[in-house]
Order: structure tokens, then sequence, then C-alpha cells
């Protein structure tokens, strides 16, 4: 008897988010006969400041196969810039030491362009989840370059689905299978222990709070520090307990620290519990009981909707991602920003929408990763 | 009266081809008072095997603002995705330093992509010249995902401002002003000197020759060897006299060279005079006067078409690109090229063709690039 | 009248100490006409958390040349080794692009090895300042392999210039003009404005103070956390007015930053002032006026033994230099630390010392930079 | 009973010639119990221009853990310095996934100081063999920075063990066990089959002939197409039968295989073959039998003194390096070069020499690299 040969596939995690995301396809991957699961950890997924997953992984029985410090200090977009570069090469020795024979990225933060990169230009083929949505930032125009880059395309959801098709590729290799995070929500994988460490006052988990997650936008990069300041003075200001996020690691991220660091040493505001990391399984659990989520967080526009969590979204991050309707917009006002928190307060809990959620998402995009005929030279879908 | 502040506009130049195709648009920007050109000489460019551009640079009057040592040996995808990887940081640091309002890449070559990286990164909008085309190799790939980074696009022909447009870029930033190499052209900037050095017995080109380039595929790299044995078998079988050109740096070039070096040294083949690079307007002259031009470049489905030149395309490199009547393709057989040249010289001279080409595309193009409006934020645009 | 060609000397800077320490040498530079002064600034000189020395530079008259963004995120040794690999692709750009004559680089810091590889790799002589003296930390191995690719060497004191000598340098090129940081002080280059910013309580520093620098020591990464704890707590206790400075980028440095965060959050300790970095002319001024200084910078080694300062020079960092009276040393250990910050204070004043320090020390570097005879080919001198 | 923890010693391959003069060491580490040897193969070692070692590695029963390609094209200084710029972010990664309790490099190429300050910085205790020796080239400054660099040193001689003791290291980890490529030709590891092949006419190797190997000099680089001329002149006019290798990949080495392809094509020089590389055991099966080797090759210093084979050695690299009486020193003029050649042919074999040899170099050096107290904080020892 022949013993078909398992198909190597490399999934890339660089951020805690990512992984957390990603979780049960791993699962699903790792359990398959016919699949040897690689897994590369790199950037700010190994850094202790923006969540080191390696500890996250072990816990959840993976291993990685690989480790790439990759992620140039100075928060600026520079830094941004020759991150992707170093982790070209980086992942170009990874991928040329584990020989994989399809690479797995997702969404679209800026270093997953380098992994995409190296694996097209290894004639390595490639996957990409979250394809097609719409967003600000320079994510924008990542997303679509790793797309252009990309073999297989997992949309999350039907508007994407067809902007992927728009872009010329391939109908055969684009499936719309909703969002990954979501089904870690309808599966119940989040629990609520509060074991979690921060700065600040401890919050009482069992009474009323917001969140926060505020990132830099990259595009606006000499205003972060002042966008972040107006959250800081309304939430300060309303006075309502609330767990706040650290930014990630994007361009512009030590401006948006240095103005957290600075409020809180002037206005050492009482009401706010600033928070680095915790589990994915903790923070949804959190979300779910949040009476707003508050920021520019992907979060809001995809977990909430599922959870019908009210959301005040704050400036151009998310620009036009497909949203339910639990997403109020504002600008970078803090009498805005107030008005909008308040009303997502008396309005309360929206009826959940479906928009980006299927059955089965990690399931079938793990079946398609590890079954569907791989190809390496692209060719422009001419409708 | 106030000083107009001058924009400063950088253009990259990669390869021998990429700076012959360009210096009509470099001589625009020159002539022009609101424009401080800057240019990056990088890659290839350098690369004495290759065709160091400097030198040609300085003496048609332009200088360097920076030099850019990239390549990584070893002729493979790996040096090709790692090249591309020091591109990205080295073109950040460039930016860095020059601080230029708009940066300028054109064509599809694999390190170009790192410059566009590198600018759209940095918040420096990029202009594309030759979007849209659709080719074989990882070109299309690189094409497509430098399209999805840049935020003004010159397409060369109808075809391809209208993937462009597909892919969901502003139809405001995208311009088909035609193929500035076909202006060249038109502007009679050749000239048939013979003054260019290879190795081999020299051609008489004042009697009928052939001209064979043909570049590696990179997504077909270990064919690269068996092919161009084919290629060289028929040429020597016909025993025509021939100028052949040595490969550009793409992934797998040194199978070619290794594979001319070869048959050089078993077959002596005295009808073949090789040669590394000459002066572009040199290159159209002499392509002008042949009864042929064999392998895969670009010239022979750009320059040409509009030339009337009958080319024999063989393999994927060029799949798909829009091509006018004076290209016969055939695959990597030796017998199907040499009936493939021997018809292409029976049927002669074709009729010129303007699929590619428009009057004063330079003109145009540094007109858009010193006066049009520059925005960094992208926006998929939905139609 | 022949013109004589300027040298071009082109001068590193890659920390804040760096610049401050050099600038005497860079004013005479400046002021030679035989002399075209280049300034590249790097590393954490550019990083604003760190003290960016592009706005001093201004300040004094001086501009950058170029800018070389290569620090790795991650305060980790592994951190520290990539940012080295990075600056040597970088400062070979940069030699490349500048052309200079010779190169200056100074002390031990590990990122200037890149610019000492770069050029020694280049065929530029390089002229180091400060080879020879010994201490624990990388910094013991770097200063040595930099004197091993120098081929002009300025000592700051006999015992090193000896040691240069041993390992094999000619003679010829080895000189000790004594330390340029204490010709600053010899010149009165300093002053008491009070104007820095940190966080915490403001000092009074026209009362007793003590002042604080500890950095990491990169071969005991693993217990910087702690130690930096010891002296934290000896430094509460004590409860004296404290001007305490963040430590620099070397690796290890999250560690130590992590440390304090977290001992203010949960001691908030009212008489230490955290401050991240001030011009030289100031930090001399506090220094001198200051009742001891702690921690293991090379300050308290250098710049106070010709002050008088007593210090508490805390583990091994220092290890093996050579050191006046002034320097009390001891473990990491919190009872240790307090009782000889006790007793030096009771001590009060040492009698200052010279053997760091000569007349002169800039001009006499400038003038050989700028007059020695230049080779590239290094010989190890037997003697 | 308590087992005890393998050391895992890592050992670093960067060329041909290294592997060769490594294997004896190699296979007294595999064989040991308490070691886990690790092989990382790098730079020119993995182009098959210079001599691909993974299938030699292979063929002798050695796997590779790490993979490295970091070369970069151009055969330039500038090339250089950037292949070992990239070196150290490779090495980094390599070490930080590897993790070794020990490195060993070997010898002075330029691109293992990147796996030194890789180490080095690391905290990973190094091993270097053959530091101590005086050259010309770059190679004089890059071993003495290793040796600063490192933590245990092989010299293969008796003045060399004594230079490194003057450096300032530590008299208990410097070792003179002797040459291992002597070992290699005392224990008949050789053979003369005549399996190889190159280019040219095929030299009768039962017959006399010359053997000659000329690499760069990287101090001298723009005289090196010169020199190499001159050599190839002197011996086509000599008119013996001759093998000729090509140069390796130090800066400069494009300008010397042009030298090369140009003599050829112009002087078609019937009595000189050419050859890439060849396994080991072959090549000192060769140069045993050689008339006499001439070029500027350690294998002239070395190997030639302990096989009694005449020597001309042309030009700088070798000054300094102490020699037996087999060596007969010239300059580059090609009457020199064509008398020292008669002159040695003429006089015939020497009487062996032991002054790089000593019995069982391989198993002592095994022996210390397994068993060794490990250190990383390195001191100078001031004797």
């Amino acid at each position: 008897m022949v013993q078909e040969k398992k198909r190597k596939i490399c999934f890339i995690i660089t951020s805690r988010n990512h992984y957390a995301r990603s979780k049960l396809i791993l699962n699903e991957l790792k359990r398959r006969n016919n699949v040897e699961l690689q897994i590369i950890v790199g950037a700010s997924a190994l850094l202790s400041n923006y969540g080191d997953v390696s500890s996250f992984l072990k816990k959840d029985g993976f291993k990685h196969d690989f480790k790439i410090a990759m992620a140039v200090e100075g928060g600026s977009s520079l830094a941004m810039a020759k991150t992707t570069g170093i982790g070209v090469t980086e992942f170009a020795t990874a991928f040329y030491n584990l020989e994989p024979d399809l690479v797995v990225v997702r969404g679209d933060r800026y270093e997953i362009l380098s992994a995409a990169v190296a694996a097209a230009y290894l004639n390595i083929p490639l996957a990409h989840i979250e394809g097609g949505d719409v967003t600000g930032s320079i994510d924008e125009s990542v997303r679509h370059a790793v797309t252009k880059l990309a073999h297989i395309h997992f949309a999350t959801n039907k508007r994407s689905k067809d902007r992927i098709l728009r872009m010329g590729e391939d109908p055969k290799y684009i499936f719309n299978f909703g969002c990954p995070e979501l089904e870690l929500i309808f599966k119940n994988k989040y629990k609520v222990s509060g074991e979690f460490r921060g700065v600040g006052n401890v919050i009482n988990i069992n009474k009323p709070y917001l969140m926060i997650i505020q990132h830099s936008v990259t595009s606006e990069i000499d205003r972060n520090r002042d966008n972040i300041t107006k959250t800081l003075q309304a939430v300060h200001e309303l006075n309502i307990p609330t767990i706040w996020f650290w930014p990630n690691i994007d361009a512009g991220t030590d401006e948006i620290s240095k103005g957290i660091r600075i409020f809180r040493e002037q206005n050492n505001p009482e009401n706010i519990y600033f928070i680095k990391n915790m589990p994915a399984e903790e923070f949804i659990g959190l979300l779910k009981k949040s009476l707003c989520l508050v920021g520019n967080s992907s979060s809001g526009i995809k977990e909430c909707s599922y959870l019908g969590v009210p959301v005040v979204n704050i400036g151009s991050r998310q620009d036009g991602r497909m949203r339910a309707k639990n997403v109020m917009d504002t600008d970078y006002d803090k009498q805005h920003i107030k008005l909008a928190i308040e009303r997502q307060i008396r309005r309360g809990r929206y009826e959940p929408s479906n928009i980006y959620f299927q059955k089965d998402t990690s399931r079938k995009i793990a079946q398609v990763l590890a079954r569907t005929n791989l190809y390496t030279q692209k060719k422009f879908y001419d409708v």
C-alpha cells in the first residue's frame, strides 16, 4: 500500500491577535493525517511587550518550527518598512530550510507581506485568509498586494469574495467560509477568569465597564499622539470603569504609548486599567460582557457584530469595511466620542449579525488547504 | 513673488533595459522647472555583468543621487527573494535620506517590488509605469502587487488600463499614454554603429542576421537549462549569423549562462556572437535591421510590434500579453523553433502596429508626475 | 596654485553619549580647511526614547550627511546581533554613497562594530577612539575586535595604549592624547540650567542629590531585572533626592525599563526623578554638583575621576577598567549598595585625578585625522 | 544513573576548502557520545560556481541543520561587506533556532566574521581554528578580529599561538595541535582518480603538470585583472600542461574570472585545463604529484610544506605567513613568474617540513570542544 505523502503546510503567526484568530484552523490542520503542520512565529508575536505567542502556543499543544525576530525599533513608518524588508529575507531563509508545500498567511498586517513575497518568489503556493476587505491605513494596500501574490483565497464575507474576483483571481480558488474568529465565539471557546494583569486600578469585571482598543493609523502618523489623547480625555471624563489595551506594533505605536504614559503621569486616571495582552478566550469573554468597545480595532467590526456589542469606531482605520448595525462612527473629537459612548451605552446590546459568520469555517479552510490542487504560475483571470 | 516649491520626483532604475526605456521620461522631468529629479540606481543596473547603467547615465547628462547594491548571488529563486528583502530596507534608507515627494517605478521586475513596498510604507506616493499587462513568470504577480501599492498608474495600452480599473484603482489616477520605449523609436533615437563587443565570431551587421534574447522563466526554473539548449541547437543548426544576448539577472540566469558556456565549449558555434549589453539606441538600431527576434523578451512583443520585425516567441514568459501579428509562438522544441524562424524569415517584415504606441508619451507622463495632486491613503474603488 | 584636495572624514555617531563626548573633535574637524567633515547618525542616536541626536546636532551647527535606522526591537542579545548585521549593510551603503577617505568610530558599543567592519571591508582606513580599555560585558570583545580592524588608534590612557601595541598594531599609528570628554569639562563646557524633563517628582538641584545610571550587562542578561530592582530598593530606602537616568539601548534594556516601571507602579518612589536624556553640558553640570554617582556608567570611571565626584560602581560592567580613587565597587546587594552610597556621601569630594586627562585632546586627534598618512593593508606588528 | 546532557556543537562551513579542511574534525565530533553535532552550511559553500558543499556532505554521511544563502553579487568589496552584514543577521537567526552550546569557525575568510559576531553577541561561546597567522589581504584583519571575539583558540603553529597570547587571550584556552588539513594527508586520505571536469584541453595527469590557484587580493582590488593576466601569460608561454583552479569568491573574483575568460577567448591556451572544484581527497592527490603549485593559495604554504611540493608564491596575499623552504616568492611580473617556476621545477621535490604538522590534531581539537569548560565573559589577559 502506498503511503500518501503528507502535505507540509506552513502557518505564519506574527501577532497575538493573529494567533487567537487562527487557533481553530491550527487545530483542524494538526488533527489531519495528510498534513504536516509547520508553524513560524515572528515579528511582534515574539515581543513580550506585544504579547509573546510562544508560551500560548506551547500551552495549547503546538510547537513552532522556526522563530523570526524581525521588528525594527522606532514605531515609525521607516521601522515598518525595514521590518518588512528584513522579514522577506528571514522568511526566505525559513522556507528554504523548512521546504513547505504551501504557506498560509492571514490578514493585512504590514509584515505578512514579507512572508507573502518570500513564498511567491520561491514558487511556493500561498493561501491568504481575510483578503478582499476594505479599510484605511497601510493595511488597505498590504491586503490587496498579498491577494495579487496569493494562490488560494479565503474571504470572510461575500463582498470581499467579489472584490477578489474582480481583481483577476481564479474563481476556483476563491472561497467564502466566513470569519474564523467568530467560530471561536460560536463554539463558546471563551471564559472570564479575570486572570490578567496590567497597570492602574484593577477594574471589577462583574460591574459594567468599557473596553478601549485604539491602534495607530499609519497614514495619519503625525496625528496619532493628539488622537489618542482625545480618547483618553473622553474616557477619563466619563469616569466609567474601563479596560484599556495598549496598541499593537503598527508604525506610530510609540507615539500612542507615549500619549498614554504622559496622560497617566499627569492625570492619574483612576477609572482606567491598562493591559498589554491576555489569552484570546479571556478577551472574548470580556468583550462579550462589556458595555461598549471604543477605538478602531477590527474586533469592533467583526467579533462585536456577532456578539451584538455596541461599538464606537473612531477615525479612518476601519473606513470602508462592511459593518453591522452595532457600529457608531465618530471622528477624533473628545465631545463626539463622549456622546457616542453615552448613546451606545443607552442603546445597549444589538441583535447579533451574521454578516461575517458561517458554520464550520475552520474545518472547511483546513480541508481546502489539505486537499486542493496546488499551482504556482498565476494568471490574471479576465472575466 | 512666491517661489513654487519644486516637487522631488525619485526615479528608480534597476536594469539596463529599464534605463533605456525611461530615458525620454527622464529628459522630460529634468527639463521641467517645477521638478527636482532624483535618480536611484540599483540591483543589476550596477553590475557590469548585466550592464552597469552608471556610465550611460553620466554620458547622457544625468547623475544618480543614490546607489543601491542589493543583488544576492546564486541566480536562484532564493536569491531573488533575498535581493528583494534587502532592497526594501535599502530603498527605505534611500527614501529616508532623499525625502522624495513621489517615487516612480517601472515594469514588473522582481526587485521593483522592493522600491514599491518601501515607498508605500513610508507614505510616499508611488507612480507605476506599465501596470495591467498580463504575462507569465513571477513578473505576473509582481506587476499586479505593485499596482495595488501604487497611487498613479501609467498603463501602456487600453486593455491594461481596463485591468487596473478592474483591480479597484481610482480612475482619476489611471492613464494610458502608450509605451515610452516606442516613442524612442518614433523619435528616431537609434543608430547602428556596430560599436559593441562580445565573444565569438564577430557578425557582419550589414548582412542578414538573427537576434536572440531568451531570459529565465522563474516559474519553470528546473527546465531553463534544457530550454536554452534547445534554442542554441536550433540556431546553431540554422547556421544564420546571429547576435545573442546574455540573459538578464532573473532567477535561473546562472543555469542559462551555464547552458550557453557549455554549448560554446562543446560546439564552438561559429555563427553566433554573444553580447552582454549595448546602448539602447544601438540595440534598437540592430533590432530594426534584424531578420527576426527569437526568444522571450518583451521587446518582441512591444518594440517589434511597432517596428514590424518578425518574432519567434518561445515558451510561457510572455503568455497573455497583448500582441500584434508579428509574433509567432512556439514551445521549447528544437524542430518547432527552427521551423518558426524559417517561416518568419520567409514571411519578412510585418506592417507596423500601433497597439502599444501613442505620441508624446513621455511628455504626458512627466506632466502628470509633475502636476497631479498627490495622495497617500488608498481606497478600493468599488464600481 | 594647486588646490589641496580636502580629506573626507566621516564621523559615526550612534548614541547620545557618543555625540556629547565627540563634540569638541567635531568642532576641530569642522574648522579645518583641509577637511570635509561627513557625519553619519545611526542606531539609538535616532530614537527619541534614547535621545535623538539630530536636534542637538542642528542646534550646534552641524548637519548629518546620512541617517541610518538600524535598531532591532526586543532589547535582547538577538536584537543586538541583528542590529549589528543590518548596520554592516547600511554603513556599507552609506560609505558606498559618501565615499569617505577615512572613517572615525568611538568606544565599544556593539553597533560601532558594524561601521568598523563596513569600512575595513571597503578598504577605507578606520580610526578608533578609546581602544585598549578593559571592561566587562560584550563591550570588552567589541572594543578589541574594532582595534584589530582599525588603522589609527586614539587610546585615552597609557595602559590602553600599551595594550593596543601588544595586540600587534603599528606603534606609529597609536596615540594617547587623553580622554576627549574630560576636555569638555576642562574647558568649562557645561552649565546647570535645570532645563530637562522626566517623570516623577521634580528634584531641587540646588539641594544635595544622587545620580543613578545603571545600564544592562549583556553577559548577565537574565539577572538585569533583579539587579536593577536592588538598586531601586536601595535608593528608595535611602530617601535622598535622586536623578535617575533610563538605561541605554544595550541588550537587556527592556528588562531594566520594565523593572523601573513596575517599581514605580508599586512603590511610587517620591525621592526619584526619572530622566531619558539631556544635553551633554547639562549632564556634566549636574554630575559635578552631585553627592555621588551610582550604577555602572563609564562616566563614573572617566568624568568623575577628573571631577572628583564619589562613585558607587555596581557589578561587573566596568571590570578591569583603570580607575582613580573616587570609585567604590560593590556587588548587586541592596544592603551593600546602601552602605557604599552612605560611605561615599560621608567621604565627600575626592582629589581630581588626571589618569584620563590631557590638554588639547581634540585638537591633537583632529590634526592626526587630517594629516597622517593613510594606509589600508594591515600588518601584525611583531615586536 | 544520570544521563549527561550532550553538548550541542555547531560547526560553520562557508567554502569548499573549509569543508575539506575540517572533515576529520567533523568525523571526530560525530562519533562522540557526548556531542550533538550541528552543521550550518552557508555563503559560497552553497553556490555551485564555487563548489556546492551539500552534495559532498551527504556523500560523507553528514547532514546540515541549517542553510544560509548570504552571498551578495558583484565580486566587489561592497559585496563582501554586505554579505557579511546579511550573514550576521542570518547566523543570529540560525543560532536563535538551533540553540548551540558552542560555535566553531575556521580560518580568515571575510564571511566567518559574521558567524563570530552573531555567536559572541548571543553569549554563545566561540571556538576558532587557525587564529594567530599573519597574511595580507582583508584576511589579516578578519582573522585577528575573530580572535578577539572567540573564547577557545586552536592555533596551527607555535608562532600563531604566541600571537594569540600576546593579543590578550587566556592561555588556558589557547591550543596548538597543528594543522587539521595536514592530518588529512598524513592519514593518506587522498586519491587520484582524475574524476573531475573543467573546460579546455584535458590534461594527462600521469605526465608532469603544474597547478595554479590565484585568488583575489582584496586590498589590491584594482590590480587583480592585470595580475591574473601576468600569470596566465607566464603559464601559457611555458607551455607545460597545467591544471588551473578558478578563484574563490573573495572581493575581486569577477575581475579574475573575467581576466581568465578573456584570455581564453583571445589566446585559446591549449596547455591549460580550468577547473571549478573537486573533492578534497582528489585535490591533495593531484597536488602531491604536481611539479609545482603557482599562485597565492594557503595550500602552497601549508599542505605543500608537508608534501615538499615546490611553490611559486605570487604577490602579497600570504605576506608574513610562516613558511618552509619549499616556497619561492615572486612579484606580479611575467618574466619573474616564469623564471621562478622553471627554477622550482629544476629544483624538484623538497624535504617535507613539520612546521604545521602534529599528530592527532582532529582528535585533540574535538576533545577540547567536547570537554573544556565553557565561558562567555571575555577578559583581556594582562601578562
